[in-house]
């Protein structure tokens, strides 16, 4: 059986950090905010909400909430960012996406104060990223699976890492981080021919394509360390689970990351690391 | 023996279609034009420049050329950056690096206006290339890799492209543009430990690591499609080389691109595509 990569474990470990800058900002009388906008009710972005004020309580993080109806319009929309922006006590913002239909993401996107990109969701912050250079931070998601391999002490230089999905919200940026630690990446999308063959000869798997349970056993083999960051909703088992069939590819692997309480644990504690670094602190 | 890949007849079929834009810009009053900034006398910058020269005159496209002494100091070349963004009559800027040690390459590179930056060296356009979305040209080179496979008819979507080397210039941005022509993408790199391996099972293997014939027959197998981007001078050969050995791989490979005449002879008309298509132009 698998050794099972909790995420509760790294975030804990990632909050001590955080905690002890915290500490040291608020010595210098500054209390590291989080802004937080939130267009319409989408259960995901509420629980995600939930998860993220509880973590920056927890740490002396402020939180400055802004909601906003589902059927904003873009004028609106915009007129927050920009206070969100020109608030000084205000030092990242948590924007939820995707956004409705009749909202412009890109202009919203672009409008964020680059240094306030906690997320990692302007242009600014994907150049960083590409070239190794710049200012930005890293989508929360993304750096939370390298926080998880490295927590556990994973090699990742020079090992073969295979990555299911190319979104930007994770496929794309983990595979630059990965790039960047010195593995040897793979992507692999829905146009892949091979995927079971590819994944099974890599040192690392990150699945990351939301799809129900779609890597199966055969999709793996001994001794490979998988991450899992789907996060769906099973109707058959009434439960959330993963990207990975973790009934039937734990007991064959050397290490995987569980669905709930994996990555998704340890993205709300990378995120208050980008805010207490926003704000000007060391972690 | 393999198909040899050569660049000149890729180059023109683009010639064609550039050369079309360009009358057709002309009789709106337009004149296409190229700024070369080049600092210092670099052979490899002075051999291209004249290259880039030659197609653009034979294309139509002006060209303003402005050199700077290998010593000047980063005041004067922000200076020229700055003339050459204000004249509306250059339409793109080609800025030869690296620069020498004595100067700021990223603030150089930022300064140029993002709408004239035919060869992808703001962060403007490397977050349009990482993101596949917003505007930014490729660097030519990068490019001019997809373009000669696809001139040849090869098929990039589903197939396993294997991409040695990660740099900024080549390696980071054709993993882009294969990735958005649907390829699976593998980046090796100098940390890579099995790269014959992974070359062997590619459908394409693109090289650009900038190692004398580096990739030698065992990194190869029967039916692969090699592009070489490297460009070496080989001391016992006495001429320029690939970092691919082609007396030993194109008998066994089922084409190849050729060093010289391969990658490089495209890249000046991918350039020449782009000043057109920033000058307003449709190609």
């Amino acid at each position: 059986m698998a050794e099972i990569l909790k995420g509760a474990a790294a975030a804990a470990a990632l909050d001590e950090k955080t905690a002890e800058a915290v500490h040291l900002l608020k010595i210098r009388g500054i209390t590291p905010t989080l802004g937080i906008l939130r267009v319409g009710e989408r259960p995901d972005d509420v629980a995600y909400e939930r998860a993220a004020v509880k973590r920056c309580e927890k740490l002396g993080i402020a939180v400055r909430l802004v909601t906003l109806p589902a059927a904003v319009m873009q004028g609106a929309l915009m007129a927050q960012i920009a206070m969100l922006n020109s608030d000084s006590n205000v030092h990242g913002v948590l924007m939820f996406r995707p956004l409705p239909a009749q909202l412009d993401e890109v202009s919203a996107c672009e409008a964020l104060m680059p240094v306030k990109d906690v997320d990692g969701i302007t242009s600014g912050s994907a150049a960083a990223l590409y070239t190794g250079a710049g200012k930005g931070f890293a989508p929360c998601t993304a750096e939370a699976v390298i926080a998880l391999l490295e927590h556990y002490g994973v090699v990742i230089e020079g090992k073969n890492a295979v990555i299911v999905g190319r979104s930007l919200v994770i496929g794309r940026p983990v595979s630059m981080l990965m790039l960047a630690k010195h593995a040897t990446v793979t992507v692999c999308h829905s146009r892949t021919r091979n995927l079971a063959e590819l994944t099974r000869r890599a040192d690392i798997v990150i699945a990351a394509i939301g799809k129900t349970e779609s890597l199966t056993a055969d999709c793996f083999a001994p001794g490979q360390v998988v991450i899992d960051v789907g996060i769906n909703y099973s109707e058959s088992k009434r439960k959330l689970v993963g990207d990975v069939d973790f009934d039937a590819v734990a007991p064959l692997v050397g290490a995987i990351s569980p669905v709930p309480a994996g990555v998704g644990a340890v993205t709300t504690a990378i995120l208050a690391k980008h805010v207490v670094l926003a704000a000007g602190g060391i972690v």
